[in-house]
């Protein structure tokens, strides 16, 4: 005869329980037990709380931390339940245990708490579950009823006699006995005839034991005795918090024919709760910041939650250079992912930059995918969002405003006003900010004492004496605005004629769209945002937005921008939007932060497939020598995305333009100009790659015109040319489904190894950088530096800029940088305008050519459809 | 002997129950049913669902509307997923009946369904409820064991036979016998000793009859027989659908002394998460959008749903002619409302404006009220916020963008090719679209097909011919940002030249701000966007948004800007945060949907207390003549806020301004000055509140060196004046326990019947209604038109916006237009420099001095101290 303690995945025999409900009783205090998590590990045994012995080796033992919070006697509802809220939030508490009397346990009480930190299993969900027998979910309160471990005869079909306190977890426990094929006959342990039914039972389970003893003797010879007390499911929950496999729903597609249009496909589909979505690929409630109920912003934490976790593969989709009409890399991007999660059931995550809304209204094109391969819902992926651009928008105008309100104060000020205003006597003491101490230090003036300064210094620390014509800042909104490119500012009377010439661009060129993109954490975010130049001195010294006492400010307003947003494709499969960088003035990628948050989410054996703007030779490059140089993260794939539209123009075909129609060259088959197009674009697009060390997948993404012949002719020569393998694609009329064999072929590639390597090192020059790049990937056979760029190298030289790595602003419309040379051109020279840096970002970016930050409206806007059913609130002609 | 149907308040004989199962078994069908509402009315009863006569009955009877939804026999887990996602999210839907085999009912299923939209209760949450006893929320699986309904003689003590098929439900109803003090012993319908267990018991329950009968002749002659069903609730269903009665929750306050700083007081208290704060004040889950923990919109069909609930009552929070320090009528309406809310225990409701973000890194302030009467977090109401200012900025620039693109294209291109244009071919088809047809109708134009209009035709349609020097619409910016007053725009090349002068506004002077604080629907929101003039043409017709082809495309930008937000105070009372318009060239009000959701929520007996700003002589008399008149709704009871240091510059004290120390009349005891200000300022802001008709309370805002003798004058005087009562408020050092004796005053007005007026007819012409303004409300002479003013509304007239209300530009710093006379001046005519439209928000306003719509930065502006720890993510130096 044994007494067994039931815990979920063996009987281990212990006799922890024995004291407590006698301690419980003797001194009746009111208090919370708060768990707290060290070393992302967490082991609770209810029993550490009153034998500090055993805290003592427990806590040890697993990392445990625990946290008794006592509460006063008289304490009200409110009090507890205002102590449980904070302790709800608090993402450092993983465990609550209420240790109040029942009178106190109300409903509100158990509203209140949170279900996934229920320790003891309490809350109406928890016991719900319990009841049900749904014992993979429920908390806690994790009791198997295994015959097997208490008796040698199995029990199904006895009569068992659970003798118990009564309440809510005997009821539960009966309904376990009975799921068991066994009837339970209850009895309370302070029934006058417990001792005679005890003795004429076959199986006896003991519930809420606690000191009291069951004399050996009551017991039938042979009967099983099984003692049953709450226990924690250790294992699980250290598993929980770490990494937990995904349970993703797939959405359901049933794709039309023909193909209707991208807002009416995404809007009948309803997609899971954003909350839900996380819930199945392991994000923790408190992890999660709803913005209504399609979006979320995800926390940070999550990457030193899951830092012991290893990365999933980590694929780049990059493209051919393109038509103007755009190649399709999205689409290839989220039916990738629709056809990994979906249909191949494995974790995978896209990671996509937010679309610029100024262009939203402009020309039609959506950037959320198309047809079946989109993410939704598009319009609020198109518009708004979680409001980050709106963010940049208002730190960029900020740092602008800060410099012709400053220009304007020392214009109109004394040394010695100008230093009173800056540092005001509060409450009779002058003293600097530590922003100003920050400028001090720079200036190499170590005091803090603002009356030891000399008149010179504080000349010195007042003026920052911007030469107005060499400010390089300017404001931005997400409008296409093509008045404001060159304005003129300042012509009010108020401003005493300070006028300046200045401009806007759109909002996504700004530099701290840049520094999200890049940023790693908050702080690196933060030192990024002080380190902006925003433009020169009078005696040439580079002025910065900390210069300006505003970096602090920017920090404020971009944190929460830093958090990436979670949308879901078409087929509920998870989605990171967030930031998107310009791809010629800057890099051109969606940010670090979501890259290595899907990694981790996406576990080892999972995919994160991420984009990069414009054709291979730009976003691909920078992808590598500029992302993750920042990131450390490496590459396991690139998918080449190709179409046999833009192979035909690379391979002779007329031009291609927005608004006209498409020659016939690219209607009816034509496998010479393919041939062209692969032998040139393609094949060059490939070496690139390779270049870097990385296997790449050619995708080619098929129009309803390319026949069987040209597809296949693609394919060959592709292989031909060194691709991993290539294969079409149809996720645009057919989503995930149409992109199995593109998924499969990079599910292969990834096993491959990866012998990743940068092009360059980023302490070679600037310029012989630059020509590195112009020459292995552009086909360049030189470069030439205008006056105006060699200057600026010299002068990036001397500020010790030189060791930042370079970010190429050039036409995605050619390898080269004349936007008619199509196919690989070579014998050119690369000839450079002018440099320029974005020193908070951490680029040097060379201009070859004009590029244009600022789009215009054409003469009929898109927006002439745009309509909002005012009843339903459904849009219309939004793409 | 009965049987009884036991339902929760009145046991109902019923024989509803008989053919359920057995239909049940016969068919097996897969079905969801689900249950739509009608009439804001619902009723369910299991059996309506099989019968359909009955179903018939019902659902004429109670307004049911009840709708089944078949799937197929083989439909996956997933597919049922889906469905009963889709209901869940369907605020039509308020019930879902799962009629599916239990293999079906699986977790992922049950976590699926929404626990209040559960009539079966069989998700875990209501199963655990009843488990634990908790009826009074248990949603629908609502049972009552009352002894008395059954048999003369109690149960209590005795042992009842519980006869049921198994399973959760009988674990629950046995849970429940227990607690009524019987034990309980359970058999199962297929037990073989059923008869003779039936035959014993003293009492039986029997669970789950369906079409079993169990003879009468088995019941012993005296035993009791329960027949436990479970059945809804109806009448607590519909009135949680309809209005449900508030339990907030209060956050407790320990003032210090002294008072810290704003942002250490707001960080220091735990705000409720925004949802549980929804939930207590009757809000539905799917009534709410969250934007992160703490903020959330809330969507406009509250109304609808509320539509029969009497609204509240009505408060408005004006204030004297205040110094340039503000005098605290944000604090006085947080206070306010904790006092009631908090202390009364009487449902309050504040509703805000939102504050500009620009001027919060400009000088310090913030809006969010001060000291203990704050919303809460103080951060996240003054930046960014959910993006409602963010969403005006965008829409009010994408008009900016048009006008000068339309001028551009209208400048560069022949009739024809903007025809072509303007109006494409689209497969073939050339058509208009829905918004061109709308400006050919203004034109005057019957004609729908594009080739049928003459070239005349075709020129007035494809020309706006917006003359450059009458455009009124100007960008803006949600940045202090000065030198953009006045800038030039299209000094680029490729603009050819077209240069016009123009300027930015802050971004709360957009026309949008106003029409989102008027608008009453989303409907008359976006009809008034469409209506919103530009400028002129050079024939001087007015030229719309709709006329540009950009007004549905403003109403998408604005769709989410439409609902309000819902924050808290400091001790846990809701707050709408909603709209704010600029006092001078708008009306300086909170939106009047925010008002309304607020008077529906707190029910006939609760306060909705909303701000006007500036003083009483512009706020409020807009809030009446304008806001009132959009919106319907009549004021109770004006809180009228006044300062000691106020009054005593009224009464002749020395000039008070911003930076500079306040001379000693301020700090020492002064009883004339304070008498002076009282008789003078006081009494006038009374007198015109009187002009309304509506009661008014004065709130003394309490400073630390207000003397007891100036507090009692200042009480003593205003009630002298008419006031309905005046007292002090400590909410600044005491929170809502410094603000009860105001509660009370406010409580008590309220119950004294308000007879509203306004002030004019709107029939009247326009110099009339400014005429009546400026004699009966600023106590001037007569007005006096410049020549400029006085074309304007003639123009007006001609135009037909003669009957708009009007909307005074005029400096809150006087009574009069002259800053500094303070008192009641008289005896001065007052000049109205210039008459503008905001045609689409729907005001006249006449400009009477210059007002500033872009504010700047000093010298030192307060981002210099703003920070943010990147670690514990706090920041620093907000205010």
């Amino acid at each position: 005869m044994w007494q067994y303690v039931l815990s979920p995945r063996q009987g281990k025999k212990t006799s922890y329980w024995r004291s407590i409900r006698k301690w419980q009783k003797r001194y009746f205090v009111f208090f919370l037990t708060i768990l707290f998590l060290l070393c992302n590990i967490f082991i609770f045994l209810k029993s550490v709380i009153f034998d500090n012995n055993l805290f003592g080796t427990v806590s040890t033992q697993f990392g445990l931390n625990i946290t008794q919070i006592c509460l006063a006697e008289d304490c009200s509802e409110d009090e507890v339940i205002e102590e449980v809220l904070k302790l709800n939030e608090d993402p450092r508490v993983h465990g609550i245990y209420l240790h109040l009397p029942p009178a106190s346990l109300t409903s509100r009480v158990l509203d209140t708490l949170k279900p996934e930190k229920d320790v003891d299993g309490i809350t109406d969900l928890n016991l719900g579950r319990l009841v049900r027998g749904d014992l993979s979910r429920a908390l806690i309160h994790v009791l198997t009823l295994n015959p097997m471990v208490s008796a040698d005869a199995p029990l199904k079909g006895k009569t068992v006699l659970l003798v118990g306190e009564g309440g809510p977890f005997d009821c539960a426990l009966q309904s376990l006995i009975e799921k068991n094929g066994m009837t339970a006959v209850k009895i309370a342990w302070c029934s006058r005839s417990l001792q005679s039914q005890v003795m004429q039972a076959d199986a006896v389970v003991l519930s809420g034991v606690g000191s009291r003893i069951v004399p050996p003797t009551w017991f039938k010879p042979d009967a099983s005795v099984i003692c049953c007390e709450s226990t924690l499911d250790c294992s699980r929950w250290i598993q929980e918090k770490q990494y937990r496999p995904w349970s993703l729903r797939r959405l359901a597609l049933q794709p039309l024919t023909p193909v209707p249009r991208d807002i009416e496909i995404s809007r009948a589909q309803v997609p899971k709760p954003v909350n839900q979505l996380a819930e199945e690929i392991g994000l923790l409630p408190e992890e999660l910041e709803a913005y209504g109920r399609n979006k979320a912003k995800v926390q940070l934490s999550v990457l030193d939650r899951l830092q012991t976790q290893p990365d999933g593969k980590y694929i780049l989709v990059a493209g051919i250079t393109p038509t103007p009409l755009g190649e399709g890399k999205s689409t290839v991007t989220i039916g990738l992912v629709q056809a990994l999660s979906a249909h191949l059931r494995l974790n995978s995550f896209a990671c996509l930059r937010q679309p610029s809304q100024g262009p939203t209204f402009g020309v039609k094109g959506g950037a959320a995918g198309g047809g079946y391969a989109q993410v939704i819902p598009m319009e609020e992926f198109n518009l708004h969002l979680t409001g980050d651009i709106h963010a940049i928008t208002a730190a960029n105008n900020l740092v602008a405003a800060a410099i012709d309100a400053r220009m304007f104060h020392e214009t109109t000020q004394s040394d010695k006003a100008l230093f009173y205003r800056l540092v005001p006597t509060v409450n009779g003491v002058r003293k600097f900010s530590p922003i100003q101490i920050s400028r001090l230090h720079r200036l190499g003036i170590k005091k803090t004492e603002p009356a030891s300064l000399t008149p010179e210094e504080v000349s010195a620390f007042v003026r920052l004496d911007l030469d107005p014509s060499k400010i390089t800042w300017q404001r931005v909104l997400d409008t296409n605005d093509r008045f404001l490119r060159k304005i003129t500012v300042g012509q009010a009377s108020t401003e005493k004629g300070q006028m300046r010439e200045t401009g806007f661009d759109i909002a996504v060129a700004s530099e701290i769209m840049a520094i999200l993109a890049l940023a790693d954490s908050l702080e690196d975010m933060k030192n990024r945002l002080a380190r902006i130049v925003v433009g020169t001195s009078r005696s040439g010294q580079p002025v910065t937005t900390e210069d300006l006492g505003v970096s602090g400010a920017l920090a404020v307003l971009m944190k929460d921008a830093i958090k990436p947003t979670l949308m879901q494709t078409l087929e509920g499969t998870p989605v990171f939007v967030h930031a998107g960088p310009f791809a010629n003035i800057a890099h051109g990628n969606s940010s670090v932060l979501a890259d290595k948050l899907a990694l981790k989410l996406v576990g080892q054996d999972g995919f994160v497939v991420t984009e990069a703007g414009f054709g291979a030779d730009i976003g691909m490059e920078k992808f590598f020598n500029i992302k993750c140089r920042a990131s450390g993260l490496r590459p396991n794939v690139v998918v080449l995305v190709a179409t046999v539209r833009a192979l035909k123009m690379h391979g002779g075909g007329p031009n291609v333009s927005a608004g006209s129609p498409l020659p016939k060259e690219y209607i009816d088959e034509n496998l010479g100009l393919v041939a062209g197009g692969c032998h040139s674009n393609l094949r060059k697009q490939i070496q690139i790659t390779h270049l870097f060390g990385v296997p790449v997948v050619v995708a080619l993404n098929v129009f309803k015109t390319d026949t069987q012949a040209e597809i296949d002719l693609v394919c060959q020569i592709a292989k031909e040319c060194g691709a991993f393998d290539a294969v079409p694609c149809h996720h645009w009329s057919q989503g995930g489904l149409g992109s199995v064999e593109l998924a499969q072929a990079v599910e292969e590639a990834a096993r491959t190894p990866s012998n990743f390597q940068f092009l360059y090192d980023t302490e070679m020059p600037i310029t012989e950088k630059i020509r590195t790049i112009a020459q292995r990937v552009y086909g360049a056979d030189d470069i030439e530096l205008s006056a105006e760029a060699q200057a600026k190298v010299d002068y990036y030289d001397q500020q010790g800029y030189s060791s930042l790595p370079i970010c190429m602003a050039k036409t995605h419309l050619s390898l080269s940088h004349m936007p008619d040379k199509k196919g690989a051109p070579t014998g050119f020279i690369l000839p450079i305008r002018d440099v320029r840096a974005s020193v908070g970002a951490g680029f040097i970016y060379p201009l070859v050519g004009t590029m244009s930050t600022m789009p215009g409206l054409p003469t009929r806007p898109c927006f002439y459809d745009i309509d909002l059913d005012p009843i339903t609130e459904e849009i219309t002609g939004l793409f």
